[in-house]
């Protein structure tokens, strides 16, 4: 097993619950895509172009100061529990995690790391930059990407042209190849219904919205990625002030919605998000869905203080580590447990137990 | 309000979880219809009729060794709240709950009561001499009632027929007059879906079943009222030993089925009857039917050791204290809550907090 150990903060900064309106916005994502001029794209490319931007991909990395501290997986080298686990942790995306292995000829794929930034290598793009931080950080994420577009570009010689912009695989991510994306919470306009007419809004304005695992991703806990449709004819700082721009919007409607339910329904809303509690804090199984839907009771309960002593930091750690690689890696087996569901529902009941031990203890009077 | 402090034990002696099977038994209650012979029956008799069999009744109590330590209740004397608490008490039946009050003439009913026995007066017959007991307790149950029935019987001249036995106001009671019935938690023939087969097995015998309160009640919480169905041509001695054959059997299968989940579904198991205790520990809102179906959950589980540290008396507690009348009566009202729901949770929580801190408590080493 890969050891996540040596990635910088094990590439889970943006846990912490730190950011700018953290208990509503979970992380702030940029990725830049780039390719190397004169090389074929990763999708249509030999072993032998892939070797090349992976070798000027490591060159570059090394001269820059991302180098120091920082840790470099190949795909090749990995095999399937591992992508996985990278991929729960949001460092590598889906497409990443079924690249042909060594034995199927190797993909020459792989994922430098350093702090909350990283490169993905030979994935759809010859590089996808990115970056994750807690909370709605657009600026901030924006700023730390572009510091590592700059290092690399002054190295690799990018595929750019003067009116189509950066060139990329897929035609959708041209221009500024920029995509930036917000993980949001909406149970407030989930239960008051009024969430397809906003989600409806975005699509107007040229936005777009996922599941939390991307494109294609299923919406699970009301959990919600809002990302720019549109990567041409804006510059990258009109981009993010759109962006931005809607998201705090939808993050005053969900506040809107929040204090609606707490003045028209206290008693059902305090209901659900302290039965999803007592759900988590005793189930014997849970499945992944259902911990991600309880899971989603209990941030809502939280952030409006109607569930004291569950920190913003413990749901999101709950949240990355029940998926089923972070529990096949993490928890001891469970004999007669395929799908994982006791070793998910003793994770949750550790973590909570321990956190109400916290809690009680820093209610106690010092002594 | 009446004052049920006055009532022995609260006429709740039967909650301690004492009786012998309590984890399955609830309780044991045996009644004996009776009628005073030249009256009417309760049902066709006026008014005098009915005052003339109350005065009996009072006369023959108040000589006997029950008067002491004992208490009465004129129905014509309470309003319906009273009536109800007496009824989730099951200290009269909810046919007495809707017997004409004082303005609408009276029925002259009244219940008189001493620990475990008590005598309804003008019900459906002029005395419904019963008892109720804590868990499977037929022979010392009957012997109570019949001490009853012999210093009643003393005094009042019975109906009594040679060839019919005692007369009663419906046929299907004459003869001993006795129905015994036994209060049973069957969740593992439930979950194994075997408890159909039992139940018809049950009137291919000569016994019937109904919901925990009597009569026409649904049966929730997976509790069932197990009694006699012929009162006539046996002897009561005769009607006992089969119906605490039967219970026993029925007994035995219930654990043979507990065994069984515990075997082959272990996790499923467990999962249930935590998720039950977590919802009580937690839920903001309860009606009393999720109420009784979450307690089922729960006793399930302090059965079979599954949860340790709830006890069977602060279950049965719990069961009759989340009734409308009684959360009227005991918890303070909360706004806006016309169902009780909230404070029904609110009682739930409280118990169970209180429960799970003598638990700790004791777990803990002397120091």
């Amino acid at each position: 097993m890969i050891d996540l150990s040596l990635v910088p903060d094990g590439g889970l900064s943006w846990l912490d619950g730190s950011g700018p309106q953290a208990h509503i916005v979970l992380s702030t994502r940029i990725r830049l895509a780039r390719n190397v001029e004169r090389l074929a794209f990763a999708t249509r490319g030999g072993a032998e172009d892939r070797a090349r931007v992976l070798g000027l991909v490591d060159a570059a990395w090394r001269d820059s100061p991302l180098g120091k501290g920082s840790v470099r997986f190949l795909l090749d080298d990995l095999d399937g529990a591992d992508r996985l686990l990278l991929h729960e942790r949001h460092l590598i995306s889906r497409e990443l995690t079924e690249a042909p292995s060594a034995r199927e000829g190797g993909s020459g794929a792989a994922v430098f790391l350093s702090g909350s930034t990283g490169v993905m290598v030979n994935e759809e793009d010859h590089l996808r930059l990115q970056t994750l931080r807690s909370g709605l950080a657009l600026p901030q994420a924006y700023a730390e990407v572009e510091q590592l577009d700059a290092a690399l570009g002054g190295a690799v010689p990018f595929a750019f042209h003067p009116e189509f912009g950066y060139l990329t695989a897929c035609p959708t991510n041209a221009g500024t190849g920029l995509r930036a994306s917000v993980l949001i919470h909406l149970p407030g306009l989930v239960l008051t219904k009024e969430i397809a007419k906003v989600l409806q809004g975005l699509t107007q304005v040229g936005l777009t919205f996922r599941g939390l695992y991307g494109e294609g991703s299923e919406v699970v806990g009301n959990f919600f990625q809002l990302s720019n449709q549109t990567t041409l004819g804006k510059s990258e700082a009109e981009l993010l002030d759109h962006l931005g721009k809607i998201v705090r919007q939808v993050v005053a409607y969900e506040e809107q919605a929040r204090q609606v339910l707490l003045r028209d329904a206290p008693t059902v809303l305090a209901d659900k998000v302290w039965r999803a509690y007592g759900l988590l804090r005793y189930a014997r199984s849970l499945t992944f869905e259902e911990t991600m839907n309880l899971l989603s009771g209990v941030r809502l309960g939280a952030g409006l203080n109607l569930i004291p002593g569950v920190s913003v930091y413990t749901l999101n750690k709950l949240l990355i580590f029940t998926q089923p690689a972070h529990l096949a890696a993490f928890e001891p087996p469970v004999p007669g447990d395929p799908e994982a569901g006791s070793a998910r529902a003793g994770y949750v009941r550790r973590l909570l137990d321990e956190e109400a031990a916290r809690s009680a203890q820093a209610r106690r009077p010092a002594s």
